[in-house]
């Protein structure tokens, strides 16, 4: 189930063959990319890691990742502000309280009293605190697992059926419910969605959403029959050709993102992990590819 | 921060030198391990998968993982039951919602109004519904966010100086907060918690705790320069030999767990990510080691 999921937005900081075929007109500049193997590992390991630079059309509003940080008494400058979804019914789906704005949260869940808005002692960020019994509402990021399933070497794609980007081409994906692991809930999604049974062959990407306070963590599976049907959040499941995949439809950065590094892995011959995060210009719609970056992507 | 963490509990399924080494009494057995290539890489692939079978011990209360589902209209049996922390200030912690015990809902945070605790129409968990405004207040698992930092072959351990698991040897880590990335809120917590300035190298693991809805997400870093302190939730910050780390005296399973795999990554010579789920024994304290299993551990 992913009933509302992201404002999506300018794609910089991105780079592949499939960028360059399919948007050669929007690609970004990629002002360097570092390559260096780890120093933590040994000789035998391969491990390296590619990053992309915090774009500069996002500068203005993006702190830069993995800054420096000189005395204890610094406060942390790179939690940037969360933004609402452009989804139309985020204050009843489980994305509701995702963007993390406090304000939002009026009424103690416990005790019913109504809450205050402050930096409760010890703590550096704004929380809703309830007057009458002093408890705090924490809000914390949201995990959207899914898969990405090769079947003839093709990929399974569903075109959605619901907002946001009803009519735009995803993986199937949805929100982590507690009491699942990822895969679990990558493998149940997969199946509401797009209604193929698949098992989890390995993690392929985890790629955090700060302005919208999501973390999408996407598996490689298979099908166990090649069978699949759209669920009711789906109008139409379809396998695409690499080379087919619909670049210009599609849902959510997060998913453009994930078939381009794995295309990129599949035409490099090594499937890899990948680590990053996406960059989002505030206010974006969540079929905009044009309106992010993926910064301090990091693979092995 | 990390003012609540977890139930942990008995390992098995989790094999190493370091284990046999430091609990050669508790170690349990490994009924299988299947060592596959990845079919959807190509032969370039060193993509391999490791997994640790379900424990025996365990199979009692918690669903097989990776099952298979018949047919759409069968209902997703993987989802266990959630249980409380045992953690003293559960209410007042970020984690005070994390178990998922939708019954701690009593009232919308939106407009105050009572709930009431049924499954919503289309969908199939238990949820508190305002019988007000008709919201639904989701819950999700929360993600924890830290570093393992080398230092001159040796790690960075903190001892706890709050609860749960006071006393006790833990990797800095905490709570990923919304409008941060994981490795940035990693840094952050490192920082708070060892007051060393750290950079992230490379994604390390992934480990999900279903029974209370956490996931894990361990940084490998390295100290930009050779300096830490404790920090406030500190009583001491120590470079470990990795001989020496403290394994009987280990704040929590996923940190058990990411130290293990790391020192078996070490000692074959190849950095990994590796992902798993942590299946703990309800009811166990957070600084049990002998009542969690590592299952379907994956690799890449």
């Amino acid at each position: 189930m992913l009933k509302a999921v992201q404002n999506l937005g300018c794609s910089s900081g991105f780079l592949s063959q499939l960028w360059k075929k399919a948007h050669h007109n929007t690609a970004c500049g990629l002002s360097s990319i570092a390559i260096s193997t780890n120093p933590l590992s040994n000789s035998a390991s391969t491990r390296t890691r590619r990053r992309y630079p915090t774009t500069t059309k996002l500068d203005s509003f993006i702190s830069p990742v993995f800054s420096t940080r000189g005395t204890r008494s610094e406060r942390p400058s790179r939690v940037c502000e969360t933004r609402s979804e452009s989804n139309p019914d985020a204050t009843t789906s489980p994305s509701s309280s995702l963007a993390g704005n406090v304000s939002k949260i009026n009424f103690c869940q416990w005790c019913g009293g109504p809450t205050k808005h402050d930096i409760p002692d010890g703590e550096e960020k704004m929380r809703a605190i309830c007057t009458v019994c002093d408890k705090i509402a924490y809000q914390n990021p949201k995990m959207v697992v899914g898969c990405l399933i090769e079947h003839d070497k093709k990929i399974l794609l569903c075109k959605r059926n619901i907002e946001p980007s009803s009519g735009l081409w995803t993986l199937p994906a949805g929100y982590m419910e507690i009491g699942e692991s990822a895969a679990d809930g990558a493998i149940r999604e997969t199946w509401e969605e797009a209604g193929a049974d698949v098992e989890v062959e390995s993690p392929f990407a985890q790629l955090d959403i700060p302005l919208i306070g999501q973390t999408y963590v996407i598996f490689l599976a298979k099908m166990k029959k090649p069978h699949f049907s759209p669920g009711p959040e789906s109008s139409e499941c379809r396998l695409f050709d690499l080379d087919d995949i619909p670049f210009d439809s599609l849902a959510f950065s997060s998913i453009f993102v994930s078939l381009n590094l794995y295309i990129d892995d599949i035409r490099s011959g090594k499937l890899k992990f990948h680590y990053g995060t996406i960059n989002k210009r505030p206010g974006s719609s969540p079929s905009d590819m044009h309106a992010f970056s993926l910064d301090n992507h990091l693979q092995c």
